[in-house]
Formats: C-alpha cells, sequence, structure tokens
C-alpha cells in the first residue's frame, strides 16, 4: 500500500465530527486534512490532529493533500458538493441519503460516475462485525440458497416535529437500512407489499407519515423477506437480522449496550443501546476502513452508486404499495419526475 | 373440587398414549378409565394404570365412570365420534383438526352446543409455559396495545410423501397453530396477504402445496402481524413469537433441547429439540390439566368451537390470498360448499 | 423388556406424592401398586390410578405386586425401612440422605448388599437432561482430561428455623448435591479446603451451621474444582455447573423458568424457578425411569451404595477443614464413632 | 475544561501503538505530540497525524506540548522512565507491571508520589463497560452487601516458551488481573489460599511456574471470593465475572466476538475473541479517556499507586500459599529484600 489517503470531512455536525475523529486516529492508511463547515466553531472542534479548519469548501477541495472527501452535511447540499469533489478528482464518501429523491440520486450518480470517482454510501450496517459476517457467510454459500429472511429495526421513541415535518418519510429514511441489508444479503428484490400504520404518534398521520410498518418482499432468487419496522421500542434500538438458509439460519441479535447481567427479586436483566451512533461506532469505523482500503488499492468500494439508487427504488416501491393496497413490482418505480410517488400514505391508511 | 374426572382415550396412536399417560399420572382430578382402538393391542399398550382396554367405542362412552373423552383418532373420524360423545353427555377435548374443512367444522361445532358438551381443541401452544405467559401480559395489558406481532414455527424436515399427500396443506396443518397464537394473544383478524414457495421438497409442488410462506395479517386492533413458517430447518424445531407493544416486547424463544453450552474450538454450541412431541411435553400435559380444571369448576374450557372455527377461516383466506395474490379480507371466506377454497396453489405460485 | 414394575411407594409427603404420580403415569414399564404413609389421608391422596393406600408398612411389603419400593419417609425412617425392604426382596429407591452420618449410613449399605438388592439413592440432579449430557460428554472424553470444574447452587431464600434447627448442616443437607455432581463428572477428591461464613441469616450462627460457602476440590486425576454455595438469591434457584477440559468447556446453566424474555422501559427480562421441585421435576422423573430400565434389565442402578458413602464423606471432609482452617484429606474421614466431624463451625468462623 | 493534554507515548511497541492511536483520534481532550521509541521506524509508524517520531527520551520529556506520558515500554525500563517522567513534571499513565517486584514497585510509587506527579496503571478491565458498571452498581450498594465473588480469566493458548522463560509468572502476570478486579469490586483482601497446577504445558514446570489455578480469597468485608485461571481455553479468551450480593447478582459475561448466531445441522453456534487486544479495544481506549478526563479536572486518577502495590502483594502472598499449602495473611508479605516471595512452586506442586 502507498502513502496515508488525505481526507477532508465536509460537514462538522454529529456524524462529520465522528468521522473526522476516526480518520485522525483509528482508521489506518488515512489522514485527517481538513474540516469544513460553514460554522468556523463547529469546523474547528472536529479539527484535530493538526487538521485545517475551513469554512470555504473550495479551500478545502484544492488543499494539495486532500485526496478523498468525506460528505456528512445536509441532504440538501448533497448533490453540489458530490458534483463538486467528483469534479475536483477527489474520492467520495457520502452519508446517506444521497438526495431526496430518486431522479436527483441517479443525477448525482452519473455525475460521479463520468468524472469516475470512486464512490461510496454510508450504508453503515453493512460494516457492523455481525451483519458483515452473515453477509460473507452467506454470499459463500456456506448454509446454501436463502429462502427466507427478516430484518427488524426500531428506534427508542419518535422523533421530534421538526424532525418528522422536514423527514423524507419512514421508508427513504429509516426502512431503507432494512432494504439496504436485505439486498446486501440476499439480492435484488422483485416486488414489495407494504402495511404501515400510525400506532405511535399522531405527528406521523399529521404528515402523511406512517410510523409502524410491515413489508414483505419477493426476491429475484425466489427466497421472501419481511422487514418489520417501528418508530418506538422503549428499551432502545432492536435490531435483528435472520437468514433461514437451506442448511441452517444467521441471526445477527442486537448487541446489548454492554454484556453485564443484572439479577435481582424482579429475575435477570439486561440493557440496549439508546442511541444508533453508540449502536454502531465500529460500522462507522469500519465503513471508512473499508472505503480507504478500496481506494488504496484500486478496487471500486462498496456499496456504491447501483446501491443509492436501487435501495431507494425498492423503498418508493414499497411507498407505492402502501399507497395502492397492492403489491408493486420495483421496476414500475422509475425516476420520471411525475411519476415521482410521494411519502404521504392515502386515505385510508391509518391508525 | 370434587372426585376426578373420569376419561375415555378415543384413539391409541402416538399423541393418544402421550394423553393417556398422562391422564393416568400427570393431570390431577383426572383418572385414565378407558381406551378405545380398534387396534386392541395398541388400546391395551395405552391402557396403563388399570383402564380398560376397549375396541368398542359404545362401550367406551356407556362407561359408568367416564365423563369425558379425549379424541386423538384420524381427523377423518372425528366428526361421527364428537356427535356420539356429545349425545351421550361427555365433555370432550379433541386433537386438531376438528374436520378436514370450514363446512363440516362449523357442522361438528354446532352439534356439540346443540348437546351442551363443554369442549376444548388441541391447540396445545397455548399451553406452553412461554407462550401462556406471554398471552396472559399481553391480556392484562401490561404493555400497553398490541403493535407488531410475529410467530414463526418450522419443522426440522419436510414429511414422507404419504404424509404429502394425505395432508390438508401447509396452511391448515402446520401454519394454522401460528394463526392461533396470534388469535390468542392479539385477536381478531381482519385480512391476511399470503406468499407462499417450494423452497424446500418438489413433492409439495406435485401436490399442489407450499413448503415455505409469509403471511401479513392485519388484525381488527389495527395491530400488524407476521407468520413465517417453512418445512425445514435442519437444526430442529424454531418456534418463536414475538409481540411488540406499546410499553415493551415479549419475546418467547425456542427452548433449547437441554441448557448445555459446549464450548470448544469452534466456538460456543447448542442443541434443538427435533421432535415436536419432546418440544410440547409439558404444553401436552397442561392442556388437558385446564381442560380438567374448566370441566370440573363448570366454566367453559378454552380454546373452544369458536377458535376451531375462527383459525381455520384464517387459514382459508391465506390459501385464498395465496391464489389470487391479493389481499383477502377473512370474512370472504364462507363455509358454502361452492365457495370453499381449495389447498392447491394456482398456477404461477411456484419455486 | 419384562412386565412392569410394581411400586410401593414409602411415604407420602410432598416428594412422595411426586414419586407416586410419576409412577402412576409418566414413568414407562412401572406401575405404582401401593402406597404407605402413617397419615391415612395422606395416603390415599398420593394412591392414584387405583394403587392401595396403606398404613401397615409391613402389607405394603407383602403386597404380591410390589417388587419395589421408592422411601420418601424422614431421614430418621429410613435405615430401618432400608432393612425390612432389602430383607423382604424388594429393589430399594431411597431418597437422600440414606441416613444421618456416615456411620449409619455405611451401616445401612452394607445391609442393602448382604441382600443383594438393588440400590438407587436419589441424587436426581444427575439426572437432569443438561447434568447428564455433561456428565456423559465428559465420560466419552469428547473434550479431553477434565482441568477445572465448578458447581454452584444457591436456595431463594433461608429455610425457616425449625428447618435450620433439625438440618443435618448446610454441607450435609445441600452443598453434597454439588459434592455428588463433582464425583459424577469427574471422579474421587481427595482433598478439600472450606471456607464458610453466615452472612444471610443469623439463625445459621445459633445452629452452628454456614449459610455462605466456597469449597475447592482436589480431585485425584489432578483437575481442580470449586463449589459456591448460598442460602439466599432473591431471584431463584441458580444453578449452574463448569468443566473446563483439554479441548474445551461444558456449561449446564440454570434453566429459567419459562423462556420468555420481556423487554420494556429497563431493559431485558427473564425470571426463575423459585422450588426445587419445580426446577428439577423432570430430573424426579428420569431418575426413576433410570432406576426402573436399571432394575428390569438386571444392571446395578447408580448412584448407588458408593455414592450414599463417598459423597457425605466428601461432606464431611469440608466440615472438618472448615473447623481446622486447614486442607483435609477425605481419607482423614472415617466413620468411627468418636472420630465424627461434628457439623458446628470452631470459634473464628463466622459473619 | 481547559487545552487538551499533550502526550508522548514511551515506548511503540503492539501496545504503545494502540495507544498512539487512540490519543491521535479516539480520546477527547488529547493530542499525540510524541512518540519515543530506540527503534526508529517503529517510533514513525506509530506516529500518526502529525506527531513527533523521537529516539531520545530527552527530548520527548523536554516537548514543550507534552503534558503526560504514556509508559508502554519493556518492564525492565519501567522504573528508569517513571523517575525521569515524574520528576519532568510530567502526569503519567504506566502499563502493568510498574516492576518486577514489590519492592521496586514500592520504591517507583514512591518516586511518583514525592514529585506530585498524577499516576495511573494500566489495569485495563477496570474499564471495560460491563466491568465498569459492574463495579459501580456494587459500589453504589445496589444490590446490598457482597457475599460471593468469581473471577475468571483464560488465554486461548498458552504463551511460547521465550516468553515462560521471561514471565514473571502466572500469578504476578496473569492472575493479577483479576486479583485487581476482585479489590476494585468487593475491596482489600485479608487471607488468600491457592491451588496450581500444570495440566495444560509441561514448559510451565520447568520454569517453576503453573498453568491452571483456583485461589480463594477472604476479603475484609468477611465476603469469599474465587479466581479460576487457565492458559488455555480453545475457543477463545474466556472471562467472566459474577457478584452475588444480599439483593441480588452481577455477572459481566465475556463478550463474544460477534453478536452472530449460526444454527446448523449440529446446533446453535457462536464464537469468541482469540486475541486480548481486540477483546480489550474498547477498554484500552476508555482508560486513556478516564485518565486524561482526571487529570485535565485536577483529580487524582485511579486506579494508582496503592493499587499497582497491593495488588501485587495478594498475587504475592497467592504465591506463597501455593509454595506453602496454607492460607496466607496478605499482610504476612512484605517488600523485605531477604522475605520477598519467589515466583518458583516448591517441590510437591505439580501435575
Amino acid at each position: 500500500m502507498s502513502a496515508p489517503l488525505g481526507f477532508a470531512v465536509i460537514g462538522a455536525g454529529r456524524i462529520g465530527a465522528l468521522h473526522a475523529r476516526h480518520l485522525a486516529g483509528a482508521v489506518e492508511g488515512a489522514r485527517l486534512e481538513a474540516v469544513f463547515d460553514v460554522d468556523e466553531a463547529a469546523a474547528r472542534a472536529a479539527a484535530i490532529g493538526g487538521a485545517a479548519a475551513l469554512t470555504d469548501l473550495g479551500e478545502a477541495l484544492a488543499h494539495p493533500r486532500v485526496d478523498a472527501v468525506v460528505i456528512a452535511s445536509p441532504t440538501s447540499a448533497h448533490a453540489e458538493q458530490l458534483r463538486l469533489a467528483a469534479e475536483a478528482g477527489k474520492a467520495i464518501f457520502c452519508e446517506k441519503p444521497v438526495a431526496d429523491d430518486l431522479a436527483q440520486t441517479i443525477a448525482a450518480m452519473d455525475a460521479v460516475e463520468r468524472a469516475g470517482a470512486p464512490f461510496q454510501i454510508g450504508f453503515n450496517r453493512r460494516f457492523d462485525p455481525a451483519y458483515a459476517e452473515l453477509a460473507r457467510a452467506i454470499g459463500a454459500g456456506e448454509l446454501g440458497k436463502v429462502e427466507l429472511f427478516r430484518s427488524q429495526s426500531t428506534d427508542p421513541r419518535p422523533a421530534p416535529e421538526a424532525y418528522i415535518a422536514s423527514s423524507a418519510g419512514f421508508f427513504r429514511d429509516s426502512v431503507i437500512h432494512d432494504i439496504d441489508t436485505a439486498r446486501f444479503v440476499v439480492g435484488e428484490v422483485e416486488r414489495v407489499t407494504a402495511l404501515g400504520r400510525v400506532l405511535v404518534d399522531p405527528l406521523y398521520e399529521k404528515y402523511g407519515d406512517v410510523d409502524t410498518s410491515v413489508i414483505t418482499l419477493e426476491f429475484a432468487s425466489g427466497a421472501l423477506g419481511v422487514l418489520m419496522n417501528s418508530r418506538r421500542t422503549v428499551y432502545g434500538h432492536d435490531l435483528r437480522v435472520e437468514v433461514h438458509a437451506e442448511r441452517g439460519k444467521l441471526v445477527a441479535e442486537d448487541e446489548r449496550a454492554t454484556k453485564l447481567w443484572r439479577y435481582d427479586a424482579h429475575g435477570l436483566h439486561g440493557d440496549f443501546f439508546d442511541h444508533f451512533l453508540d449502536r454502531f461506532r465500529d460500522a462507522y469505523r469500519r465503513e471508512l476502513q473499508a472505503f480507504v482500503d478500496a481506494v488504496r488499492a484500486g478496487r471500486a468500494p462498496a456499496p456504491g452508486p447501483v446501491d443509492a439508487i436501487e435501495t431507494l427504488r425498492v423503498a418508493d416501491a414499497a411507498t407505492l404499495s402502501l399507497h395502492e393496497g397492492r403489491p408493486v413490482r420495483v421496476d414500475e418505480v422509475t425516476a420520471a419526475p411525475e411519476g415521482a410517488p410521494e411519502a404521504a400514505p392515502a386515505a385510508g391508511v391509518g391508525s
């Protein structure tokens, strides 16, 4: 391997700062060179280990030791930053989602591919050690053909109203992680059937969204799958992936926050992670390590542009299924502006 | 409580013999008085503790100390035996299914109810200690309203061809346990959507059946549910029920065959039950105990006639959904002979 | 196999009644023929399935269909009943302990052996499915030579004063199960070192006993072992056996009371058995099954006389070690009346 | 909080390099300023994020932005480096052990205390999230007084001969972590009784050491404890701490390497960590974070000098007990040169 890859982190919010810290010390073969944020104090706080704190994006992209960028800014800024970084010849790691809808996502991925920029999208669950080992074992055929797949993930509590109001919707924003896991482990999805309810917080109804859902997947391979999601499991994050195959099953259980068990007059007790940054801290580090390793070795990073596009397409097919109360083929969903599905559930989908 | 309840077991096959043994020694307030089977040797082998071994059903029903019967004969004999036992004034415990289709089931339950006979159907999972405690806690509202439900159960391996050929089908024969669990824990189901595949053994296709399925449930309460079933999990039975509710979740995991853990050069290992009679041995005893307790106390046993009927109706709605590729309302399924759904999947449901 | 083995149960208290029920219906190859108790109502309540209820022990032993006895009477009655049953030519299953001290135990076992009576002592943990499989795997050498052994068992709460006052002491009464497990799994013990404390209930100090202990074992094989015991773990029974061997480890964990997990705002919760009759219900049945199988096949049952004697000898060596504050060789303990160790801890062993 | 704490890492071997990486990016409030090693290439490889790579220790200690040092050099160099760093006014984090025997350890701690240098010793298990939470809950009295304590830890395999030959012995080198955990959770130890064997590798006997041990602890509080250790558990590290207290129990189980479960024809399987740097990676980061937080806040870091001394004293008491085959009071062990216990087991301690 050659010299370390120099990085600029674009956007110094909570996740950008975490990426910056990982690049400064936890990722081998990487150097944090610069942090950009329009908020100078935020940039400075995140620019550890001697990195430059910049408020001018052009300066960051022109920095002589910056070979790659991590885009961790608000979604609305991604498209323009992706274009600029691609044109500047940088390798690009971009937080999900690339853009707010399928048409913009496809356009952004086109720009990246035209520039020949190495690109990775931040579907970090692929880098959770258990998810990664599960996908590896299935991909290697260790248990034969997949027959049934299930992914479940939940938040500890519903988001505040401001977040709900600006959210791209439950399927695009949250369930999309489970869709990516399904595609990662089993392969492409042909047809989806979605059921959704507002059972947790009426605010989701106000904004035309759901907070509880069950989505069935029919994979191209013939396997069947289920995604179960909720905006509330009061005990913490609750993630679980199960893959039944010909010769066995693999289960990635949710990790408890510590491995401590407490026994008292009420029985046996364990606890869970409350925040996804704690739950997936290691996955955040590992996804950057994988990106750095791929770029330095001249390999295409993964998940890449096709994953950014196809995962969103499945999410939008689920939204269409929810609206129309019928199974929807994924290839019914195209990026044509007029045909774009809306996040708002149709009348009749309710609590 | 009064005198012990005297029992005749009707049918001395594997399950009848197990019931006879439980009545002879493991169920409080019961006495095994007689065992009927057309095969005299089978009757004699099961008639432990001094019980009479009879090959004449009339004699069993006329036995002066027989207050109750356990019907564990082949399904085709159930309807007539139910009628005779009801007319003889016996309390009746009948193995599932009551009959092969919905019309016959309704007719048999009508006969039982006209005779005023206490009746319980052998949905034994309700009496597994973990399932029972789960349903109790949910029924008592300890975790608030149910939002998501999942039941999974699998067999270790597909059945032999003779069994497949004579089976009432995957949904009526096997998935029906999960449907009963759903009704037991959450309540009535309004709409079902079924996906089915032949992924395990092509024999199921030959007989117009499936061996792998995912069924979504929309409950009258607004909750959503999923049933996942397969004819093959090579490591043994794999049962799991999960109920997400407002204030928490309950999970009944599959019990391992022993609580022994083995650690060796390949890691950590546990094992599972291979046979449902081992897995549910305790539930078989407990369901009879509950029946005896109810009859002696003058309470209606449960699950009763409505459970025999409504659980089958949901199974048949799932079959209809599988055939027609659409969500089906449970009340679309009636017992009218001409409208009875067929177990055979339509063309296009495949591997 | 030949005809069923006819049984008389001697003593119809809680455990005798459980044995009677198992013999009536749950043990293959056995018939419950008679129940003896000086309390006629107790005898009658336990004499299910048509067995005779007797208040005359001679009558029970003279019963023409009684081939075997289960002695479940108070310990003080064991010696005489063992002698009578042995002289009457019965196979004998006797609850532990055989007698209150080593001299009497040796005398009783001599009488049994002189009469040639098949004999089994009720160390029921050997028949817990996990303990049994653990011992089998170790005995078969599947993991190589044992290096470290640990057994832990605790009661949910201290006993009432009347029980403490009449108890043979913590080591002879309770820790003896862990000693038997150690001998069963690893083999004979050469030397013991005991530490004991009164940390749970000062009543144990009043009666010269301890309620918390750690005992180290040096096995003849070279392996090392530890027994940890307490009269109080508020969440229920807590049993665990660990065996480290050359090529791995086996762990028999305490079984939870149900396999149900509850997740709520305080995390994840499970529960434990509160009563040993619930915890070991299956072991009670299986030990009788093993006894019946051995007697019918003409094999010597196990655990037998040597286990009754040697396990008690190790318990008494532990008491001597506790008193004298030094490691004690097991062969220092003999049954000579003047040398019998006392249960009372010496001055200086305290809370 | 004030400015970041500038660090020099002294010794750029495997553990020093890990500390350097954590200081560069993973520890808040810290900056990696310099790495010292006599091997310039090693220093350079570890000096990430722009830190200076130095081969002159004086230069590292004179560095204007170095406020603190991490000593991760070979044990034989610790004493001199500790003295120099203390005299240079640095805050000191030192890997365990401080020195090879108790006399040298006491002398080194005296030097540190005379200089008033903040000091922390690298007993990293205290910072494992489960160990830390366990100690916090016990310290807060959440479960009442401790009654029984157990700590177990094992290596996957014995060390190579070169390591064994130069090792300070099993108790001082490996069991010392369990002793520190005992002191951390329960408090000071009054008396120890040690049993040791060579069961894994005869090389340990050649060098007068043992590879398998059971040590009982009598705490000043009246609680009893057990340490179980082995140089070989083929499946990986196996760590477990159990604390029984008045109102319950806490268990810190060994963390599996991933949370993935595999079910196949042989049952259910999980896996373990093979290397302690993987097992305790998070604890290595957290111990430095705690050190940085304490120094910046002007608090004394912990574990400190008294822990370095008293933990070693208990280990040496265990060695004395092993040699003399008797319980040993911890205060029998003093640092007087002529009375220093030897690591070599006496004749008669064998396989």
